[in-house]
């Protein structure tokens, strides 16, 4: 196999070949293909060619390419999972690699689906309201910029590491550049070449760097570009204060392995669950991939008197590590990445053992050759006062088990690390968790806190979830991925927008309070998704209220509230009377604006930001009115009896004097006439 | 007056004293005391001192705090606009920084208190649900940091510039250290003592380096602290790219200043509002403030074919532009901020028109000494072809007229600039503002569309306004600040937790579903504020719906929808049978967790989030649980009968198998025992 790259809409095949060998045996397993790049074009073509086209889909089509791209990914997983045991993985290690990569598309098309705008770019937040008259309003808007979002991978997640990145940024309108590390490239490049020849993105979306360093990439970047990096801190920091970085404000997003830890709660003993619990993180952190994940566990931070029976427990479980060739069903962890690591790990784990004691080291890999090492156990006596172990990072299967005395000291001794992606506590006892988690908090981007009610769920210590952020403060880079749709903001630009709400409206596809409305001449609710435009709008009759009425209410609701049943308490309350129930204002405010026919509305499934403005009391006369707030096209599942789209209703209800007495968002399901499917996606 | 530095809780005396002079007509105003401070001591003064005791409030008291601040500065303003003049300010120059400033502080504090929790961290955003039994789950807070904010300030905005970083960065829970432009400095220097004087602050909370240069400042900063930079590109940038900065990853926010742009629309003739409105804007742009705002506008684009209308009416505008002593009331513009600013306005003035042409020159300034110009009118023939318009900034009374032709070349034309802190648009036509609008915002942090509806009330092409964010890409340096409590949050470490509902909710004081609750002994609407606690809970009786029930709403509410009325239009429908309204669940559902008696609930005011989850048909027994989600104190005001709180509800209605129905969050008003005044803050 030949990992080439791919520039300006073809593979180049001519380059210098170095051979990328398999981390069990050293074979071959591909040639890296480095031919010398015009960079400059490849940013051009990507910003001319593809730019365009992402950014006329609306945000939902473009979370729709990567669910689909996804799903054409997953079909040809086996694939992947060959190639990923020459990487040193076992079958586990290659799940979170490329299930974990692909599960991240589903995630992040999914939330952007329910909670983006269905539209190029996202309507963020509520209007704000700028003036007295409300005639000057405020709207913030996150659209796509105009340029190339170049990803530098790390080595040890090849899938997963490209994948997470490039599902925000198509997702947010943005063509990429990819360059993985060539150590383990040829998974990364096969993954590429099936996105590729799905064709659900538009040419130039994606393109591909092999190369072991990006030549100039970097100075031809402009302010609409971005890079994100992910890797070691001296090469991210190098990177980031590039003249042409630095010049452009280019966007850089920073993410560096860091120097994580797990804590024993100071309440656990040895034969409580969390204790097993907490071995077995530990154990699993250092092993998985074999330790080589920037949110491994590399400090393991135990209250004094536990310390011993934590390492005697540890070692037990270490033994068990069956180290070899990760085909091998038995295996439970394999080689490093390369015979390079290896041989780094064991220097930085030598640098370490200056200040710390070697208190387990499984010597089952060495039974094996080249990349291959065994679990390591370190401990230090005194690692408040030693620095070192704060800060060198041994990349590999090992942890270093540090004593503590009390909770301020675990948090003193959590943060001592400056800056860390994650950070774990295991603890039955929350107001240990508080204590700690609250203590830690600012220096960790991630915190995760286990007990046995939620172990058999947890997604572990070292998996960043595509809901929640990845990315800390510091030694960690100081940068954010992830975090549901926050991962495809940031890949926007957010403009605040401001002039009349009519204007406003026009520009962004949603109705903003006080823009103008235009009197629907069929009921909007006889009306099928495609004919309903924003901005339409149902006047409705009017109702006056009754006593009657709020006692009729009251009787059936069982709502027998003393201030809408009881005169003279009523006196007493803030209102100074009887007035309706706000469910019955509610309630006849539906009434007025019902169609009772069939047709295309289906149902109302939901409500939204209700406020009672202003009461209402016996012999007010109320009115309603009904305004087409914004549209999302909803997909056509097989269960799905009808074809429908999601109506987002502005609700205006006022009294006699025009006063508002409540406002409110319904949220409606309405037939569409056309079936949504994946053929439309090709016409672009 | 002599301008010293604030530092370790000291006024420092002796130093290095220059002279600071008046812009109006070089006499001394002030002398700045430049001391060799300890940077470092100070950085740690910050942050052992006053974090501590900022952190230990909610957002909520620390947001009161600057409420208050901003009260006993406005109650100082008289003080400040006598300085103010001295920098060559008109009352109304001074208008925009000193109450500008001072609202800004208003507003982020209004925002905070309504937006944010009521607790030291904001639980942002909804949980995640992260497991299928929902027994793991994720919940997003932003925490304040261990550090200090360096605030590096603009010779331009003494006072706005200074209180718009330091409101959100008190509330957000972190001390800082300002440092103003020596330009200036007195009238920051007042406004900062005042502050101190007024003892609202925990000690250490503001700090104050009265310095040309800011020695090894940065050289102290770790990665809690953050850099929030206001001047040039080219300080802006070599501070971002300061070792140290770079190697801790401190945060830093840029904001320089850019060549904004205002574009009249194709179809505005001189005939029309919109022509006048776009002169006047561009006129007092280039005037209010003598032209020295960051977002003033350097470059005006116009039709081609009303270049010359709109150059007369400018020059007319102009020529009424009466220059002299600030004090005065005739005058409308003052100088610019000292005469070395007036020989730079001046040269850049010649560079610019090395590419473009003279066509207006107010001479009036030149009746006066040193730093006093006239307001200057240039035009570029062919601004497509040339860079300089777009790139170099004579920062003083000066706009470069452009023609250009089509709305794309507009468009391309605003876009030159690589970035700008604000753009602003002058049309009729709504057509023209979205297009325009969307093809500029990429390159743009803000963007003003003005029209005759929203002129009266706009406010501005040149204001930030506290509730929109303020940066921009590129040329404007790529940061964000202001944007309501988006600016607050900047300020936080975002921290992802993950664990069990019942841990999260203890440690974040919400409610998050899934958590264990406690049912409450007396029923919830019959304790006080102070009484409820986050879990407690009320499960109700139940209610078995009948077919009379849902008659007898459709009679009552007028909503006869067939789904609820007609069982052979019923069956055709998504149900399948006649249902329940969505309304009477809601309805009955209040009806069963409602206690009818006078007590301290006293008004439900409103709804978020609600979801019909299921529907509900006649023989279904429904009942409810309300389970208190959150908490937020409300000061008392003259006008409030009762002190009260605000208490947000989770509810959850079930049906007999268990099965949810409707999950929705009320708020409610419920008095609280004690009347929360100012005085409660002075106890820290």
């Amino acid at each position: 196999m030949k990992v080439q790259s791919y520039s300006k809409g073809q593979w180049i095949e001519d380059g210098k070949e170095t051979d990328l060998t398999s981390a069990v045996n050293g074979d071959p397993v591909a040639q890296l293909v480095e031919a010398d790049l015009d960079y400059k074009g490849m940013c051009e073509y990507a910003r001319q060619k593809a730019g365009p086209k992402l950014r006329a889909m609306s945000i939902h089509k473009r979370a729709f390419k990567i669910k689909f791209l996804a799903q054409y990914l997953l079909e040809r997983k086996e694939d992947y999972y060959k190639l990923s045991t020459h990487t040193g993985a076992t079958r586990q290690d290659s799940w979170i690699d490329i299930e974990g990569g692909i599960g991240s598309m589903f995630t992040l098309s999914s939330k952007s689906r329910i909670e983006l705008s269905d539209l190029p770019y996202h309507v963020e937040g509520d209007h704000e309201r700028l003036s007295r008259e409300g005639t000057f309003v405020g709207q913030h808007i996150c659209v796509p910029r105009h340029g190339v979002a170049v990803h530098i991978n790390a080595f040890n997640f090849p899938v997963w590491g490209m994948l997470e990145k490039l599902a925000p940024c198509i997702i947010s309108g943005m063509p990429a550049i990819i360059k993985p590390s060539p150590t383990g490239s040829y998974l990364a490049y096969k993954v590429f070449k099936d996105m590729l020849e799905s064709n659900l993105l538009p040419e130039g979306s994606i393109q591909f760097v092999a190369a072991d360093v990006p030549g100039d990439l970097l100075d031809h970047l402009t302010s609409q570009d971005s890079v994100s990096f992910t890797g070691s801190a001296a090469t991210g920091q190098k990177l980031k204060s590039h003249p042409n970085i630095v010049a452009n404000n280019v966007r850089f997003n920073l993410e560096a392995d860091s120097l994580n830890c797990s804590i024993l709660g100071a309440d656990v003993t040895p034969n409580m669950k969390e204790f097993d619990l907490f071995v077995d993180e530990v154990a699993d952190e250092m092993t998985v991939k074999t330790g080589q994940k920037c949110t491994a566990i590399r400090r393991t931070l135990v209250p004094k008197k536990q310390v011993q029976n934590v390492i005697n427990a540890l070692k037990e479980r270490l033994d068990k590590t069956s180290i070899g060739d990760p085909t091998q069903k038995e295996t439970k962890m394999g080689p490093l990445a390369s015979a390079t690591q290896a041989e780094r790990f064991e220097e930085q784990v030598s640098s370490l053992l200056e200040t710390t004691e070697s208190v387990y080291s499984n010597g089952n890999g060495q039974q094996h050759d080249g990349a291959f090492t065994g679990p390591k156990v370190l401990l230090c006596h005194k690692p408040l006062e030693v620095d070192d172990v704060h800060k060198v990072e041994a990349f590999g299967p090992m942890t270093t088990v540090m004593p503590y005395e009390s909770n301020q000291e675990a948090i003193q001794l959590a943060n001592k690390a400056d800056g860390s992606l994650v950070g774990s506590l295991f603890t039955a006892d929350d107001d240990i968790a508080r204590e700690i988690t609250l203590g830690c908090a600012p220096y960790h981007g991630r915190f995760m806190i286990v007990n046995r009610d939620c172990a058999d769920e947890s997604t572990g210590h070292g998996s960043p979830m595509p809901h929640m952020v990845h990315g800390g403060p510091g030694h960690a880079g100081g940068g954010e991925e992830l975090g549901g749709t926050r991962a495809v903001i940031h890949n926007m630009q957010r403009v605040a927008l401001q002039g009349s709400p009519t204007t406003l409206k026009n520009i962004t596809n949603q109705y903003i309070k006080g823009a103008e409305t235009e009197e629907a001449d069929t009921h909007p609710f006889q009306q099928y998704f495609e004919d309903l435009e924003v901005g339409e709008a149902r006047t409705t009759d009017t109702h006056t209220v009754t006593e009657e009425d709020i006692e009729r209410f009251a009787d059936l609701s069982g709502d027998e509230f003393y201030a809408h049943t009881d005169p003279e308490a009523a006196e007493r309350s803030i209102f100074g009377e009887v007035v309706a129930h706000g469910y019955f204002v509610l309630s006849r405010a539906a009434g007025l604006f019902v169609h009772p026919d069939e047709g295309p509305v289906i149902l109302n499934y939901g409500l939204e930001n209700l406020r009672f403005t202003n009461p209402v009391a016996p012999g007010d006369t109320i009115q309603a009115k009904l305004i087409v707030k914004r549209k999302t096209v909803r997909q056509k599942k097989a269960k799905d009896k009808f074809p429908f789209g999601i109506i987002y209703w502005d609700v205006e209800v006022t009294n006699q004097d025009d006063e508002s007495v409540a406002e409110y968002t319904i949220l409606t399901l309405i037939k569409r006439r056309e079936v949504l499917n994946m053929d439309i996606f090709e016409e672009e």
